[in-house]
């Protein structure tokens, strides 16, 4: 682990990011566990949370740290997941293009939007380089206004991209216009902390869920900087309105959620539960309970641990 | 500041605890500050946070450390306060004996609640040495059965406490059985980590905070681990109910939030705000977040800030 110790000045993390990794293997235990052992293993790499799931057949890896140390671990961890996953017979709820399906990086502290765009391009090409995957550069790293959305990239999935590939309006950022064999292709790019959230339905009707995404999601006229997918869920009888919340600053996870608990009513169909996929800063959470709990004038620092937090980094800023 | 640099073993906080003590100022910008001072200015001793009320007039400080500092900045802060507040003219809407009113002590890490009980004793007797100042033990550290209950130490506030002290059953535990002639008495405890939460209801009538506060505490048949009164905010047209919640793992922010909504619509009279004061533990905002949101599964190391804390402490361990 790295550390923050007054007097490790030549390994302060002066820069910090964030990567949220994903991966098209929810199911197999110890592939996943190969797939991890790097992020576990690397100095300056910190594994804060994965979650594995197997509807969306898919790995989700949160990783905190510097960013030459995280470029290192997420090559070794890349080639353990092209070397064990066949995206021939991959089969999961999310959408996806490769084994190595999306790589976002997000600035967290002492590094801005467009040193994290820079990083993430650099960190394409070297990937490419290593692994023969194609990649396409998505969020604020796009070369191409339109690949902005992931959603584009990712049009029709890794079925349909195999074939169109070769369409000019299709070709990769990095690499000849065709799909690695196994491992597809792989989205990179940088972005804003982003909020995973799931609000599981009462239901088998998978329609149900797929209008309330519709509803929800910009793109078809909802609440902005949220995308959002209606997916069955079935292994538990469910269904699941699965959003990301771009910009939790602008619309909060309450205000996604009641939206969410209004359009239910319509099927009169309840809310089961909902999901935290991966991270989520305080900030987002406090917004959410001081809205329902009416407090007011809260201040983060009143809150013991984060109050701990800072004292800790002031210590050693 | 205290550290918790690697190299600095020595000064390293073995002990940690909380101690929020109340003052009866909570309109004198001055007086305020010149209490204030030693805590912000006492290495070992962390100012967490405090908060000066005009209705309560009346100041609680939250502060964080190492026994031995917290210790010399509460007796510097309490000369302060004693020479600058007079209890024969302090009027406000909180209950209170003293112009140090109370002095809570409370275990956060590596501390055991007998040792904390221990060091308020010994705390206790050392004020009562320095400032003349007669001292009841409450809550874990009485000594005897019946004061473990603030309210009954406090019974009739300082006005009636005066005129009873001198019955035995009424007489301090540390000192003479006569209040300080201007700063009364103080009372000096241990207990478990304690919220304060207001909810401000829009009324004028203080009956019915009164009433609520009557429904919600443990002492008249609420719930368990409550303590509340009703009071008025005279200055904001409004009405409070200000409850101590004394184990938030037991009942929990919502519960108690949503017993107050529910009595309240008796009246017709609605929720307009709440108000946590001074500090609150992650676990506590989680809880109630969870709550409202239906949240399933959540691992408090979702939160960016706590696992960044865990990996600061683990990193200095």
């Amino acid at each position: 682990m790295w550390g923050f110790a007054k007097e490790d000045k030549d390994i302060m993390p002066k820069q910090l990011i964030e990567c949220i990794p994903n991966f098209s293997e929810g199911r197999r235990a110890d592939v996943i566990e190969a797939i991890l052992k790097p992020f576990r293993e690397r100095k300056g790499c910190g594994l804060l949370d994965y979650r594995a799931d197997d509807d969306h057949n898919r790995l989700v890896v949160s990783l905190v740290g510097i960013p030459g140390p995280i470029e290192g671990a997420l090559l070794a961890a890349s080639k353990v997941a092209i070397s064990n996953i066949d995206m021939e017979r991959h089969q999961g709820g999310h959408p996806r293009v490769g084994a190595v399906d999306v790589i976002p990086f997000v600035p967290l502290r002492d590094i801005t939007m467009e040193e994290c765009v820079e990083y993430a391009r650099r960190f394409g090409r070297r990937y490419h380089e290593d692994t023969g995957v194609p990649v396409y550069f998505y969020e604020e790293a796009a070369l191409r206004p339109e690949r902005k959305g992931l959603e584009v990239i990712r049009k029709g999935q890794y079925e349909v991209l195999k074939a169109e590939i070769t369409k000019p309006e299709r070709h990769p950022d990095v690499g000849e216009p065709k799909l690695h064999p196994s491992a597809g292709a792989t989205v990179i790019g940088a972005r804003k902390f982003l909020i995973a959230f799931n609000v599981n339905l009462g239901t088998k009707d998978v329609q149900v869920a797929e209008e309330i995404a519709k509803a929800l999601r910009s793109s078809s006229g909802g609440l902005a900087h949220v995308k959002g997918i209606g997916l069955a869920l079935e292994s538990r009888g469910l269904v699941q309105v699965s959003m990301n919340i771009v910009d939790f600053e602008k619309n909060a996870l309450y205000r996604v959620l009641e939206l969410v608990r209004m359009e239910a009513r319509r099927w009169g169909v309840p809310v089961v539960e909902t999901e935290i996929y991966g991270m989520v800063p305080a900030a987002a959470l406090l917004a959410s309970a001081s809205y329902y709990m009416q407090i007011a004038g809260f201040d983060p620092n009143q809150m013991l641990e984060l109050r701990l937090l800072q004292m800790l980094t002031d210590e050693v800023a």
